[in-house]
């Protein structure tokens, strides 16, 4: 990478209004064509993030931003054909108006497949077919940010979504991960998110490649303040992790225990998440959890409402379990944290260090287990 | 101080109901009279959970835990009489029964001349008097802990609490704090909290002096979880600054910008208050604030409510500016934040670093200056 002064330099030129015409690397010899896998309300709202910076930034991208739809029809019309026509994405993001330079496509192929920048954004279950479906297709220097939370743990071992998609790709693949409440920012309310993106060994350089000047420049706006960092493990880590956490919070938030027990659960959470990062990824960094808005903002907002503080709350204050609050609650489909707890659990007994995680495993035994939430305090009570 | 391993056994020792009879320093000579100053909801339930420490304790502790009250009339009746034959403090903790062993009284002198352990929980604005009426009162080994938030800020210096009640009463003092609303731990609702002492260089050995082993003795319960750390310097900034971080929080509140917005200003704020203590405060450890219930969790909790949070929702809402949202919401008193943002920006100002604390420093220029709430992204692009 640059020196941070070449970055500065580099990055305010691409942001100010009046850079001069012909500088290098600003003007890459073909802008960067960037394209969107998934339409819900996150990936719709991520894509009109880009398409407004492609649509400013003519000489670093191309114009149009294509995004992937899986098609459905409405009142008897193509999503697709309802995003290009009426510019919005009535089913996932109504009443957001999108930019007309996103255009929305059913075709996977047609999408991605001359994409410098390939933007993943879709429930974690379609991952699989879509990468099968990807394999081959690609631009040999094509380079990938997956928006999509978690980790693939099991008993066995630990890996990031990002490296699963890089593997099966065989393109580099970065992270994006926030406190980002998808309805908030598409409404342009201010917010930041966090960037991890390692420069490939095949880097082609400066103005020839994605890196995280670009990176800062396709994602960043007014309203949604990007930071480029390098610890893609750690953000992805973060993701994973805070839905154990938020379960937590929902238990001590249905006993009645007020905000004293909820930030007591966040700390010890802060805590056993970092090192569990550390312990699986040593190359992750502490500071990532710490400082970045993936860490200790995202945790705040993500135990602060949503699915997973909504089911342990319910659980705390009916008793029911966490399938049948799920039941309940969300139509029988699954909260995160419910399934990573289970999957940090198995492989925490699998490397004998479940002792070294209370609150993890005191989620997981209530959950799965028989223990009681009223006893989380005697479990924590090392912490 | 002892080993890890030595601490942990004595501790587990002094926690454990089959402590061996007789065993040193189980048993100090002569066992360690603790005594409160201040008895507002806060003081009082530190004497609550001193006084049960200390029935609990009986060879560690003197059996009765005093508590010294700034005399009023209740219904005709001495609130100090109040406590001791009705065991409530009436007037600032109604509804909650107190131990027997915790004893009021008006006399300051005679609360605190025979105290081993000496524990501040008054508001600010006292301590002056209440250190002038002390001096030369105690016993010489006399050992305090300030549960005063703040620092104290000046255009020209900061310093601690503690260190002005150590320069003051000749006395080592140390500071607690943490995500601790009263009236929750008054009714036994589980939290945590941070103790934080430097043993002095008089320290008289362990059994007969105050210790980490001591303090966590003396504050932890079972649903009071103490943590006992050295750095006291850490744990005061902490619960100084994170006022003005609540008043922030308290602004993109009103501005209806979400959940999204309120992580962002905690992630800002938790990194410019570790690094105003590292500026002004070497000695503290950025862990306190990124591990300690006095650093993340109490600013997690400031930020959920309280009146900062309200004083700034007011002031965006309304477009009032700070002085009138005390007028309306706190009948003229002033808020925290609002104090201590004026005091940091005449250090900042002093010391010429304005411009790396930019959170601080609009927060200041939104409330005495001109600048406008919704300019935060901007004002913070560099964050």
């Amino acid at each position: 990478m640059s020196s941070p002064a070449q970055r500065l330099q580099h990055v305010s030129q691409i942001l100010g209004s009046a850079a001069p015409a012909g500088a290098q690397p600003l003007n890459p010899p073909t802008p960067f064509r960037i394209a969107v896998i998934g339409s819900g309300n996150w990936g719709t709202t991520v894509g009109k993030i880009l398409a407004e910076n492609a649509a400013a930034r003519p000489r670093m991208f191309k114009h149009h931003v294509q995004m992937w739809v899986h098609e459905e029809q409405v009142a008897g019309r193509n999503l697709s054909d309802i995003i290009n026509q009426d510019h919005e994405n009535v089913r996932y993001l109504p009443g957001v108006k999108l930019p007309a330079n996103l255009r929305a496509s059913a075709s996977l192929v047609d999408v991605a497949k001359d994409a410098d920048l390939l933007v993943f954004n879709l429930p974690h279950q379609f991952l699989r077919r879509i990468t099968s479906d990807l394999k081959g297709k690609l631009k040999p220097r094509c380079r990938a940010i997956s928006c999509l939370k978690g980790l693939h743990v099991t008993g066995s071992g630990c890996s990031l979504l990002s490296s699963y998609i890089s593997e099966q790709l065989g393109i580099a693949c970065g992270a994006l991960s926030g406190a980002n409440l998808a309805p908030d920012i598409a409404r342009c309310k201010w917010s930041e998110t966090t960037v991890a993106y390692t420069l490939p060994a095949d880097f082609a350089g400066a103005g020839h490649d994605i890196d995280s000047d670009v990176l800062k420049a396709a994602f960043h706006r007014p309203y949604f303040h990007v930071n480029v960092i390098e610890d893609v493990a750690g953000v992805s880590v973060a993701g994973a992790l805070k839905n154990i956490v938020a379960l937590a919070v929902g238990f001590v938030e249905g006993l009645g225990w007020g905000d004293n027990a909820k930030a007591a659960i966040m700390r010890v959470g802060l805590v056993e998440t970092i090192k569990f990062s550390q312990m699986f990824f040593p190359e992750s960094a502490a500071a990532t959890f710490t400082k970045e808005s993936a860490g200790v903002a995202d945790l705040i907002t993500t135990c602060s409402s949503g699915r997973n503080v909504k089911v342990g709350r319910h659980m705390a204050e009916t008793g029911d379990d966490a399938e049948t609050a799920e039941k309940k609650l969300l139509n029988g489909q699954s909260s995160q944290g419910v399934l990573t707890a289970k999957d940090v659990h198995d492989l925490l007994v699998t490397v004998d260090k479940t002792g070294e995680f209370p609150l993890f495993e005191a989620t997981y035994q209530i959950i799965y287990g028989t223990e009681s939430i009223e006893n989380l305090p005697t479990l924590l009570g090392r912490c």
